[in-house]
């Protein structure tokens, strides 16, 4: 055991000559998980947690919907305390405690307290720090009324504010955390307007995707502004001004910066300890380039379990279970699992809606030069017959050589979460497209259809792999219209709901007898179908293709093509007008 | 193309010379998914399906609900109609219409209609005759008051009697179709008796799951009868009586009959294609043992995809999909993907819980003769922290050697579909217990916990299968009375509650300090922990263990052996009684 030159809290039990003194630092999501499993591997092990803030094992996902007063009371999100977990697990927790260096050749910690600094030294040592929110260069951002959402002390003051009579506030930064903040603030009578930097909300997600979300967002009152930064915020004296750099000031009672995080790592880059960007470098067991130091969660780089991408993923789940393997390192050597790649699972509740993300989108794909197809779908979440039946906007990305899954995205009412938990095991498991068709989920009329929604994302993929089915792209739109003819293919009613200028109109259950109509109006040229969602669409394609046309079908049909002209709309960009009937 | 005898409905459309004749034998699951499939592969193709009921493509596994009035119009449940297919696919869809006998070497099949029989040639033949209501010999199953719930027309029928007054019912099997029936009927206000021969309610459900399941019926208001059988319906004027094996008389207006379902195979058998305990036997693509003959769904043999065993799998989604694959194999032949081997995924709603499977179960896997260990887990369906939390009830078993995951079962309110879907796909993907901690599942509070429930069951069964963590089951009560010491490791409270006789509490907290008792008490006899749910006690495990001790944790704990001993008090086997405080 490694001498600690003094310790301000005495420990309370002593341990056995040479026990195995494992030091972490921080106290939350992938720190707590490796303390608690270090544990229950090593009863003899001293186990010091050091926490640099007031709460350890605190319900950080947790702390929007305490804003949002649907966590009434904040202690519900104190999971665990220092006493709790010296009881259940004998660990030895300090709060208040913050890591200041390292010295990797003496296998030492510096950490500095409210009431003074001491040296302990560790056998094994594990990095958790976490991360911290960005702070762009806005000018203002050290106004009172900005606040992040990090920790308890963040949650209690944002709701304070707003108990307090706060009526307007900006959101800066609509990734995850941003919604969840705009949705609690609203949900509490709070005027909300968020600003994105990007295209569009929710960035990782595609926009046709995320402009379902827009909607919602507008539904429950938020005012979005995205594809705009912000530039200043003016304190006033009731309130600020947000400043946005397109002239556009926002009153804000508070201001929530909820632009990203970026690693807690300038400590340990300074003690000698490998980072690449700012986040620790590690392998496939969390070790990183000193000896004895392993490092897990939001501060360590990640390897893209699709793409292959090197990024930190701050997301709890794979934390946790990072800093559960990393005590099985520590502690029995070499047998180990290997820490997963991350796949970059994540999901958001926004109003009625549930968003959600697995795998690559478009934007990494194209970052790892891979070749993809695209699918969307807009299945039905249970049997349409059955009450309640809603749709669910599906998008899973398809790699066009080896028909791999590498990504599925999703948004609706109902069923999504199932979806996309179930595509990214079925990614974990290097599922080509095709294998969703075998998968046998489970049916009957409240969960789901006799062709789940993912069967059918396998059905439709295999049919792009192998031919059966082409599609063309909402984004593709203003070629096709100079280049081919539109055939629209829904029923008269609902093509008299708007429809594409120029196209011609046979519903799909007329088009085998009306064949000549289309020769006639395509004049040699290809024949694009769409539908309302593609699926009759990809009919007609078929009938099409056998009698000779040169034929593809609108992926996602008039749902997604209104979806992605919303967001070019939105960034005025050309947009073809839908004619009213 | 065959020439066919006479046909009494002409063609509507004439077909080019040469071209396929596909005729298939029923027109509901697989064989309507089977003609919809051929029609996108090939536009040329005659395709005739032979339906002797009066509906296709209808809704069978809404027909409870229609009882129950969730589902309130019946013509929800006609999905599809032959006018609706002919327009959208061009299908020759003809009801009423009952093949009688097979010609394999003429390539021909004999149809019945109720204007008269003529021989209809193929080009391929698939049949998809699907399965009717098992009859078990009991006396008096003819009385008008028993009814089957197979077609549109039982479910008008049965909701026809409870509209006109019936108020007393008994159900006779307790599957997934009996419970929905008894649900339904409850929920219509009905005294409903459900009678089942096997010693539980859902028979593929381990037992100590089931007992949650008929706690949930008899909140319904349901009368449960399990282990006994019925023996004869005895008519009367205003009402029937149906007759128990222990001598038990129920007054029944009406009676469901619900014991299962066998092949409707003899036509093809008696024409010569092979089957196997009435089934039809297919190869990996559907091809029966008559040339260019194919077979789908309830009436076929399916080989089981983790116990090998064979057996019919009268499932809708295997149906669906291997009618989708017939068609591929007939029309694309060489090319088409074999039909999956099924997991037997299934689920039902009962009241206010949900129950679902998924691969083999114990009965299944002691019958193919393979080792396994259970988990049992009581996970969260999400966050604790957040609204709504409640527990889920889940079974998995694992091969004790290789580690893959062959089963996994579900009971609970909310959140059993999704984890089912994702330990289905886990099992088709051959994943290993250990596989299931690197699952990247979407987490935020309303959706998950940041261990999701399959990650703990991937964590207590590699710890289980490394040694880490060893298990005793409530089945092996009696014995481990005898040789051991029970220690119970909840708190005080908790222990007050109700507590096994002669056992030793010391809540986990304490138990570090008190190793001391333990030992005294257990006069080196093995420690038997528990605790509530298995948590607290493979802790406890973990600190007896490394103490020297004999020990092993209650898989499940207190919540488990509670089922399973409800279960055994049923069945008049010896009860240990729970101490009250």
């Amino acid at each position: 055991m490694s001498t600690a030159a003094t310790t301000p809290e005495p420990r309370e039990q002593a341990r056995p000559e040479g026990a195995t003194r494992i030091v972490i630092v921080g106290g939350v999501a992938g720190g707590m998980s490796c303390a608690a499993r270090a544990r229950r591997l090593d009863e003899s092990a001293e186990i010091v947690v050091l926490e640099r803030g007031a709460h350890v094992s605190f319900a950080n996902c947790g702390l929007p919907y305490h804003v949002g007063d649907e966590i009434h009371d904040a202690d519900r999100l104190l999971v665990q305390t220092p006493q709790s977990l010296r009881a259940a697990l004998d660990l030895d927790v300090r709060t208040g405690h913050e890591v200041t260096a390292v010295d990797v050749e003496r296998q030492s910690v510096r950490v500095q307290t409210s009431e003074g600094a001491f040296d302990l030294g560790y056998d094994a040592l594990v990095l958790a720090p976490g991360a911290r929110a960005t702070r762009p260069p806005i000018e203002g951002l050290d106004s009172p009324r900005v606040r992040t959402l990090r920790t308890v002390e963040d949650a209690v003051a944002l709701r304070g504010l707003v108990d307090d009579g706060a009526r307007r506030a900006v959101v800066l930064g609509a990734g995850f955390i941003g919604l969840e903040a705009a949705e609690a603030l609203a949900h509490r009578g709070v005027d909300v307007t968020i600003v994105e930097l990007a295209a569009h909300v929710l960035p990782p997600l595609e926009h046709e995707l995320a402009h379902l979300v827009t909607q919602e967002l507008r539904s429950l009152g938020v005012t979005v502004r995205a594809g705009v930064s912000a530039t200043a915020i003016e304190p006033g004296d009731d309130q600020d001004v947000v400043v946005l750099a397109d002239g556009t000031r926002i009153d804000a009672d508070l201001v929530v910066l909820s632009v990203g995080v970026r690693p807690n790592t300038e400590v340990f880059e300074a003690s000698g300890i490998e980072c690449e960007r700012g986040a620790i470098v590690v392998d496939e067991h969390g070790r990183t380039s000193a000896d004895k130091v392993w490092a897990v969660g939001d501060a360590v780089v990640s390897t893209d379990a699709v793409t292959g991408l090197r990024r930190p993923v701050p997301l709890a789940g794979p934390a946790n279970r990072a800093g559960r393997l990393v005590a099985d390192d520590i502690l029995r050597p070499g047998t180990a699992r290997a820490i997963p790649t991350p796949l970059g699972t994540a999901i958001v509740r926004v109003g009625a809606l549930t968003a959600a993300t697995t795998g690559a989108n478009r934007a990494a794909l194209a970052l790892a030069g891979r070749a993809f197809r695209t699918l969307h779908l807009h299945p039905l979440q249970h049997a349409g017959y059955f009450p309640g039946a809603s749709q669910m906007h599906l998008v899973v990305h398809v790699d066009a050589d080896s028909g791999l899954v590498l990504g599925a995205q999703g948004v609706g009412h109902d069923g999504v979460d199932k979806r996309i938990d179930v595509l990214a095991t079925a990614i974990r498991s290097h599922l080509h497209i095709g294998d969703l068709i075998d998968l046998d989920l489970a049916y009957s009329p409240p969960y789901g259809q006799a062709k789940d929604a993912v069967n059918l994302a396998g059905m439709v993929g295999s049919n792009v792999m192998d031919g059966t089915l082409r599609l063309w792209y909402a984004e593709d739109l203003d070629q096709v219209r100079q280049e081919a003819l539109l055939l629209d293919t829904r029923t008269a009613q609902e093509y008299a709901t708007g429809h594409l200028p120029g196209s011609l109109h046979i519903p799909h259950t007329e088009l085998r007898g009306r064949l000549d109509e289309v020769r006639e109006a395509a004049q040699g040229r290809p024949v694009r179908v769409l539908c309302a969602s593609g699926v009759r669409s990809a009919i007609a394609h078929r009938v099409l293709t056998q009698a000779g046309f040169d034929s593809a079908s609108l992926s996602g049909g008039m749902l997604t093509l209104r979806a992605a002209l919303g967001d070019r709309a939105g960034h005025a960009l050309v947009t073809p007008e839908l004619v009213p009937a």
